[in-house]
């Protein structure tokens, strides 16, 4: 196979993390015979530096022109404190999102048996967890009209979404849940909110159409209470954008392999995927940042290809990696740490 | 002091437990000379019943003319799996926040040293919380304009915040803070929402007035994650309704102790008091629910009256009770379990 893939590295350890994934997935196409052609682009606080904005048009034209994108990490600490200003790395993310239709956030959380000590849970709460949240990630609130009024004394943003923006999400969450544990879990505050019913009603009238499928409907608030208690009672679980936000990102922390935890972004065309940590900007330059969650992304681009083997190869040469030690200093635990670059070119030697 | 307080037990467990409140509350009036009378009144799915809406006029004109609202717990299964239905439990809540204005919905967890193993997570992590929400509760997206539009087919809600909204809010969050650890944390998504960004330039404007207390500003996403890893970094949390929801139910399945969180819900007037799980509607009339949350509540109550020896003689009781042994099954971990009217009878008795 022949594959053009964007490389967006953005900010902080981005360079870093994407330069092993890289290396891995050369390693796994030259196994497999594939041929991956690299396109790096600008993106988040790189992109504002050089051409004043996050997501620069020809950065989009790359994209739209690759068969997938694999992205570092945006974000710098300069624009932390000031939510207000007037360009801002994580604008462009948002604008990526829309302009390629990457509707469908997925996000695994799921455990490595030799890292279940450094969950904040107990051992036999997390045990056995392996849970993916589908996240709608181009409508609701985010992309709701929202301004001011009143002389700026009032503040609006609306929710809005459609039936057939529910449908594409849900079908993805349907059909996945039809590769796994055949369980899915519609989590909306259909007690409250107009769009969580429109939620709730469409996902119930496509019910009849996967009659394997255990379909269950749960208030954000009381999942936000079970991810905590017991997270390995879920299989998939498909939300709207704010609660997809906030879930994801509690159930990344529950498995204490955050810095593993592989993400994708999927559309009806390209997909872009990415670690789910941050651009972590006092690790840049380092060479101390953890790159497998990059790498385990780019398994989750081959497997997004259908190529399920190359995707498998990742996902082995990695838990060797863990299982013999060979790990940056975040996993270290006391024993030797090695750097960012070392890790990279074990898994690539041993793909 | 001569008290005058609307009891709404509600459905499920709610009368059982609200019953030992009254009977703790009436120990403590009796000890320091107060006199409390107490007003019932109809709520919830037993209201719907009676009279066919969950928070009738009659209720609302007993609460509106007493000091405070002691409230059990409201919900019943056969409105469960109907978010659509046209009368809920729910809206009595929703309609009696608004009526009463009760902005402010506090939410406190902490943890019972001898309860630390009952958390999902590890001793180290949970040792020591001690924090403090203040949800706003009668604005943002669950009263904003809601509905459809092309023929069903598009859903909205509206999320709305004056600065009015936020002022009131944080300032009792300032307060609160100035009475604890001098620490509080707005939580918002000021990074992709106009209302958050009226939040934070809010509460930046209020800090000169309490220099003493040290502000930090986190999103939303982040403040899930931080509050499994380190719940025990926060003191006093102020946020807007929904995120509220959502990180209220999730803070407190950390503690271990659910089932003894009190709340309390105020406004510029009157103040309402419940425990914060729901109505546990299979264990209805069989006396194994335990009514600590609801007894603490009232230990909320008499503290927002200024009574605050009469609050500390019911959390020192209810404290007696918990190393004694004198819990009911819950938390009776293989021993004795006494029953809810037991538990009540023993406190009561004790104050
Ligand atoms: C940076 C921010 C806009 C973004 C979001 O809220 O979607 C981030 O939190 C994420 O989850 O990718
Ligand atoms: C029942 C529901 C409407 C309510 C809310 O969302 O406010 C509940 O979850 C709560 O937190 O009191």
């Amino acid at each position: 196979m022949k594959l053009n893939i964007a490389l967006l590295a953005g900010d902080g350890i981005g360079p870093e993390v994407i330069d092993q994934a890289v290396k891995v997935s050369d390693a796994v196409a030259a196994k497999f015979g594939h041929e991956i052609t690299w396109k790096p682009a600008l993106t988040g606080a790189a992109a504002i530096d050089a051409v004043g904005e996050p997501y620069p048009d020809e950065t989009h034209e790359i994209c739209k022109n690759s068969d997938a994108v694999l992205f570092g990490a945006i974000g710098h600490p300069r624009f932390d404190n000031d939510p207000s200003a007037k360009v801002r790395p994580e604008q462009g993310l948002l604008k990526m999102r829309k302009a390629l239709g990457l509707f469908a956030n997925v996000r695994p959380t799921f455990t490595f048996p030799s890292l279940l000590d450094k969950s904040p849970l107990k051992k036999e709460r997390i045990e056995g967890t392996d849970l993916v949240f589908l996240r709608e990630l181009t409508g609701g609130i985010y992309f709701g009209e929202k301004g001011r009024r009143d002389d700026g004394e009032t503040a609006y943003d609306n929710c809005v979404y459609t039936r057939a923006e529910v449908q594409r999400l849900a079908k993805k969450g349907f059909e996945l849940a039809m590769t796994r544990g055949k369980k899915l879990c519609c989590v909306d505050k259909a007690n409250v909110l107009e769009t969580s019913r429109l939620w709730r009603e469409t996902v119930q009238a496509m019910e009849k159409d996967y009659p394997e499928v255990e379909v269950s409907y749960e208030f954000v608030d009381a999942v936000a209470m079970r991810l905590v208690q017991w997270p390995n009672s879920y299989d998939v679980l498909i939300t709207e954008n704010l609660f997809g936000d906030i879930l994801t990102d509690e159930a990344s922390v529950i498995s204490g392999s955050m810095g593993l935890m592989p993400s994708a972004s999927l559309g009806s065309d390209i997909g872009l995927f990415e670690p789910i940590h941050g651009s972590y900007p006092q690790a840049t330059g380092l060479n101390i940042a953890n790159p497998m969650a990059t790498v385990l992304s780019a398994a989750m681009m081959f497997e997004n290809f259908g190529l399920l083997d190359e995707g498998k190869a990742i996902r082995t040469v990695v838990n060797e990696a863990l299982n013999k030690g060979i790990v940056t200093e975040d996993l270290a635990d006391g024993g030797t740490a090695y750097g960012t670059k070392e890790v990279g070119d074990w898994l690539a030697a041993n793909i």
